[in-house]
């Protein structure tokens, strides 16, 4: 196991019996292991071109704009429906049962912009594809899509696979 | 106007007519009006004793984590019901109609931790309220809360007078 991966929790059945929860609280409490996450992801972020990083609520707020900080990169958030003040797209996503949705300001990103997307943990995938969709819709494009956490075994990486993608922590 | 105080966009009639929004995502877009924040923010913290920072889902997440890298410091999560994974602590508070609430980690402080809050506004201060009794259930105590913006006609910082209260941006 190494150092970040031990600063994630597991938590099982959250939010439903069955699931095997990662907590990343433990390694936000840790600021030696929080300054070695945003710096290791940093270092993905230096391998693309980036004009912007776009956060997902909540967790991808977290890391999304301590990055932004670090790198001297501008911040935007995507964010669910309702919440963003000015004027916003939006774009549903089908979940196991049901829809939910995204929403990002309209003048967020100019055309032709080159945008790295960052979200604490890639399970299936749909918030992520859903927020790629967002962007490239106001003309910008996706260089990166980078997660703190990755499970494998739930096979977001394919969901995603127009995309760069990369991850910190991969779970099998 | 400050250069920070021109990176807020105020947005007329959100969330509900006759209310007049401040608007932060300019700021964070913004490198150098971004960063120029999260220092002064961090100006403020060193003044007061801190083994930790908490930040309030979801903008309070977007400053807090920032400062925390900052400064070296742990951050931990306050968030709205049901979205911790592991034992929490739950605080009800008074809204104009009706209720909200907020949780943390049961496990997420030591007794006897100095804490300082982040929000990104200071409007009636209930959230913050909440947060601070939530924080003192656990055993610590409060050195600091801590918002980029204040509307100063609400009154929060009446409502919090028994703790340290700071902004940086602070509009009649």
């Amino acid at each position: 196991m190494t150092e970040l991966e031990s600063l994630i929790r597991e938590i099982p059945d959250f939010p439903k019996p069955g699931i095997l929860f990662r907590d990343i609280t433990p390694l936000l409490k840790d600021p030696a292991g929080f300054r070695l996450c945003i710096e290791r992801m940093s270092d993905m972020l230096r391998e693309v071109p980036c004009d912007l990083i776009a956060g997902i609520e909540a967790r991808g707020f977290l890391f999304g704009s301590a990055i932004a900080m670090e790198m001297g990169i501008g911040f935007i958030p995507i964010r669910k429906p309702g919440k963003l003040p000015y004027k916003t797209v939006k774009q549903s996503y089908d979940l196991e049962y049901g829809t939910d949705a995204v929403e990002i300001h309209s003048d967020a990103v100019e055309k032709g912009s080159r945008v790295v997307l960052v979200d604490d943990l890639l399970a299936t995938g749909g918030t992520m594809e859903a927020s790629c969709k967002l962007l490239e819709r106001l003309g910008a494009s996706i260089t990166l899509c980078a997660f703190v956490v990755e499970l494998a075994a739930l096979s977001g990486r394919d969901r995603l696979k127009g995309y760069k993608t990369e991850s910190l922590i991969r779970f099998a």
